[in-house]
């Protein structure tokens, strides 16, 4: 609601005279629906009679993919809150000027919108241990981590505060690190890796049907690509790694420990996680050793990349350092934007890399620990709100689309209120 | 939500192969947005690549507009909401067919998410009565009474079941009894007509700045459209009537007088309510004339007409019967779509008229009680899952904008939650 | 290619910075083609990037119904043709103020393309006489004669000018002489109606696959419409008629009779023409006969209003003086363009009917000579620069489109460039 | 006309039922219009009732972009024209099968249109010499030659036939005799190279506004570039050279001497023309030297490269032995539509390079004869008719657009017809 409310107060500047100059051609900033609805992508809105509103070129995203939302997972408190929606860069003028939320005066009203919802919700697990789960912004164009306030929340009430960060520790952990933790100045003190002998297996180049066979020589042709994940942490993050292998039935304890072993010479330590099957028992043990690297290590945290280099070195530093490709070539159109970001003074940004999470690489059949590649930026964008700039590697969705038979068609609902059709 | 998986789900069907020959230029089926957003009266969806959908041209309306409203207003159950919901019709295909939302196979879907939203809320008033306030309908485009489980909840709990309905008499009492009644069965026992002063000074001819001045002739001329009001109720609908004068702090006593005596040789029961001054107590009065009016009168309830006349001839009843007009005349647009439903054998539902709630006729500028005016028909459309034929006298808004300057220009929201600028 | 000259200096002022405020909504000019394309009836234009011009709704029409086609035949002389066309009306501003082609300067440059084609071109018959073919407005939307110039050179080099005029007398006698008549002050001294048996015995209730059987009494019951037409020249615009029969081989001399006996009881000198079947010679009675009336009578030409009137008073006399109407209903488009064109001081013009030439009413299926009937204007428009205002009965196609098997699929030209398929 | 015919055909073939199940968002052929207007260049048309077509994205091109002016000037006699007309790619089905103009059964229409257009028109010079102007395809998207029946009555009538190519050598004489010769059969005899001592110093690196001073210096740095076309023509082409230094009145004779002295260094002739201020004579000495380059020369005529070779390796023979590249690169688009038309069997056509004449590479401001620069293909496609493949090397502006202040507005004409305003 909040999105769209900015959606609505920014045409009706237009429509009411446009004091502001805004070029309806040239507006960045999109609705948002809560459903998977490709029609919605790219519309053009405004049509009908002159009282109809202004024509222009729209689309829709899902509500996910809003700045909002990341802005929300970053802001400290309601002030910052504010100062984050009226920072978002909504449009430009027909000079070419720049027009952020504040500009429309839209901020406290989303601000009111979202009051409530900025409270952290307490939630519990099966076994009835808190947890706060709140906020989801998008792991590829957005930073991928829950907000800021629940982490701060859980930091003052509990002795050790776990997070997680999705997708691969190339995308989740760097932009914990490098856009949460910068941004909120939060110090992490550990890095938990979580690992399975599957996934090992896959880019050991096994077929996904046969990841249930043991296959010893597959896991260690995979483990270059977890090594490098935890050389990432320790040596460019500077933090104590633990490696979590999430145990899997089929694992066979002759893969267990080709990993184990391999993590142990890479200097980290490493766990056999059995929450699935024990529950809080089967994690005992990495909660251990998780709390002796806290409390063991020294702690030398530090970013990849400083957030006053210019925009392509943040990048190449991230390319470089974390993906371990050779070099970065940019689109015509990420070029003008990163001298149109210069141009505003938006460069001094932290960088949030959208890339695939299946590779360290930028093309997700490269599976491995690839070398020797170049990352391709394809565009550039800025969330000068949220306060980070994305760097667009390849296609991202930001509204999907039902599938040929899409779930609804077989969820039902009985006389009684009771639904099927859901799993 | 409802709404939009409904769209999402035709709009899927289409793209992915379009086995049912919806022709894109003829879907009827609109979206919703929560939100005054006029830009989105109008769109052309569906651009971009192959892969983004069907270019089509697609409107959103505001989200009380949806005929999902209405049906869930008058659903006697989940199994009725859904045969309702299924029943709505969506588009034409290319051979001039009609597709229905079951032809989509949505309707299950779609009443699973309205499962929880079906049953009745109940609130308290400051007094602490207990009272349902349960679905919205637009009193224009739908039947404007609120569901027909909440009135049948009420009934089933309570010794008098009491309702509102939508703006005069002519559209409120009228839609409540020809629609919402016939379709749920009901029996109303009473009417309550709520009169003003002011508001018959107004039909009198006096501007609204001097409605706080005594004026007993502009009362006086302003009368007939209230005594029509009452004719209508029992002479049309054989109810017993209640007049409630819900008094102001500026009528004069021979104001008053004047009404009460109007009704009374009318044929009314009249009571003067002062529950914003009393509370409660205000009220006992009018209750005690209901409850009388209802012990005392035998129930010769009637509708105004015969569901299965022609369409034409609903109207004319309505016209003539209720608005007091000499006859209708039809746009060819509704002519066409006359008999374009009586093709579909979709004619044999009531009728429920939008039309401008300032005045008996369809010119909001014509007040008391105008003789000899003909009633225009622009448009006609049909809401076949919530059972009524929609009768367009006038322009009807589906979707507000928002003003010049917008109230949200004006919210705000402190570092401590309190919001400002509301009111 | 002046009206797209026109279309794109419009269009190019708007995008660069659109110095006089016209909305881009509000754009009455629209483009023309020369092909039967619904596919360009409706458009959306300058899509794309900001480079790319500023998005709004157009249209093309074919390219004989542009406006330039009836101010070029209207034009008395390059220096006039200037002023029309920098008359022409093309849009509205923000303001609601009028925006003429002049303010965008651009009638020199229209003038100039149009330089060579305002000369009457001189083609000849095959008997050898030479004829000017000089211009093809619409009838419906605009006047339906040749240019006024052609007119003016043919009545300079000949003793007599004959000249034609589209569709009906109702429609081609009535524009020829309240429109072309009126702005290039003509005088007319005679006028022929041109008649065939098939067409009464159309008019007379007959089939058209019936047309070729004798049947006098179907030419008797047509024959009121013949009347009516003789009747309009002769007493509304005071001329001398001549009825030309266009003789068909089908026709039975007891058929003719009928006719020629009618026409004279009206007052109207009739004559058998038969040039398809004996060429000029065939025609020499006829000619003879119109010279006679020319010579003998004397001209009391008048128009059917004065142009002074109000639209609605024109519009009237027009319905029921020529079409023998009860009356003129209009829709609520229509009286909103009449105040319109009152604010713009546009009103004073002659009225340019656009109906049916089926029928004297505005339904194609009431033959003969209807009574009783009503006039429905459904709306306005205004041809400033021609100099007359637009008044559509019915639905007007300006653009047609191609029908399911084109004639151009069955069109082809061989090695030796010989066409085939044309006919 | 020819072109709007065949897009009329496509649109009222989906409109009518879609038998070739040509998908809307998927049609290659583009409309055109003889203006100016970039308010046409991306449009959404088909708008309106069901009757008023298929929404689908559109556009226009200025008339000689179309690919029917290409196919026009390649063709060899009607049956040719008609051929290729039909085999215009102009759209994809659903299923990602294309359409070519014959399955439309277009060509037949088409080629009567341009029946008599195929015929060359003979002008005659200042001095009555005759001369072909023949069609004019464009220089970048199209082989930028007159037409192919032109050259061939050239041969016919004369003893030399001069013809003339488009832009510098490295793009007019590269597609002359790689496409149009190929094409056609045409074995060229002779090369002239038509060079400027300005242009020659603009290439080394003079302002445009000091181009009229001496400077031999200059003169020297910019050799490099005449000299490398002299080498294309002469090693890759097998052609002898004769260099037409097309004189100025500032050019001093010391900067003349450097060229003529580096020219015969390379091994071609060269002749001082200045038929601008001599007229035929002038020029003399230049046929005099082709002439006898003609007669006293083996011809040696050969090809850039073999066009079964694979598209890529057409580029790259392109891009290095012409212009001097030492590599391509190509966009994700360029490359998978390479895959597409080597899908369809489209690939074993010439190349027809659109980049731009201001360099031998890519980039307008890489002066001079540069080196290991990289050619970057942004986009392909087929002009399947003509019967090359567009390789597209940065942005081609295929509809240009009116500049702030239009010429129109300048132009006028006065009452006696006289134009003013167009120099």
């Amino acid at each position: 609601a909040a999105n769209n409310l900015l959606a609505a107060l920014l045409d009706n500047h237009i429509y009411q005279g446009n004091a502001l100059g805004i070029d309806p051609k040239r507006v960045l900033w999109r609705r948002v629906v809560d459903m998977n609805d490709r029609q919605l992508r790219n519309i053009i809105g405004g049509l009908g009679k002159p009282t109809d509103g202004v024509i222009r070129p729209d689309g829709f995203d899902i509500t996910v993919a809003s700045e909002v939302m990341a802005v929300f997972c970053l802001a400290k408190d309601l002030a910052d809150l504010k100062t984050r929606l009226g920072n978002m860069l909504v449009a430009y003028t027909f000079d070419n000027q720049p027009v952020f939320a504040k500009d429309l005066n839209a901020q406290g009203a989303m601000a009111a919108l979202l009051k409530d919802a900025v409270k952290p919700n307490l939630v519990q697990t099966i076994e009835g241990s808190p947890a706060f789960v709140h906020g989801g912004p998008f792991a590829n164009i957005a930073h991928g981590c829950n907000s800021v306030l629940a982490t701060r929340l859980a930091q003052h009430l509990g002795d050790y505060a776990v997070t997680e960060a999705g997708f691969g520790a190339d995308l989740g952990a760097e932009k914990f690190c490098d856009i949460k933790s910068r941004l909120a100045g939060l110090r992490p003190d550990c890095a938990v890796v979580v690992a399975t002998v599957r996934a090992l297996k896959y880019n050991g180049g096994v077929d996904k049907a046969d990841l249930g066979a043991e296959n010893v020589a597959a896991v260690e042709r995979g483990l270059p690509n977890l090594l490098k994940h935890i050389a990432n942490l320790k040596n460019v993050f500077g933090l104590p790694v633990v490696v979590a292998i999430n145990r899997f039935v089929s694992d066979s304890d002759a893969e267990l420990a080709a990993v184990q072993a391999a993590c142990r010479n890479a200097g980290a330590e490493v766990s056999l996680a059995e929450v699935w099957a024990k529950g809080g028992e089967g994690g005992e043990d990495l909660a251990r050793k998780v709390v002796a690297a806290i409390d063991g290590g020294e702690n030398q945290f530090a970013f990849a990349y400083d957030e006053n280099d210019s925009i392509r070195d943040k990048i190449h530093a991230v390319a470089t350092k974390i993906y371990g490709a050779s070099g970065v070539e940019y689109s015509a159109e990420a070029a003008a934007e990163i001298a149109n970001l210069e141009r505003l003074g938006l460069d001094k940004l932290p960088v949030c890399m959208a890339k695939t999470q299946y590779s360290l690489s930028d093309n997700a059949k490269l599976l491995g620990r690839p070398e020797g590649f170049t990352i391709h930026v394809r565009g550039i964008t800025v969330s000068a709100g949220a306060g980070f700039i994305v760097v667009l590697c390849g296609n991202m969705m930001r509204m999907p689309g039902l599938p040929k038979s899409p779930a609804a068609n077989r969820i039902d609902v009985d006389e009684n209120g009771v639904i099927s059709g859901l799993f």
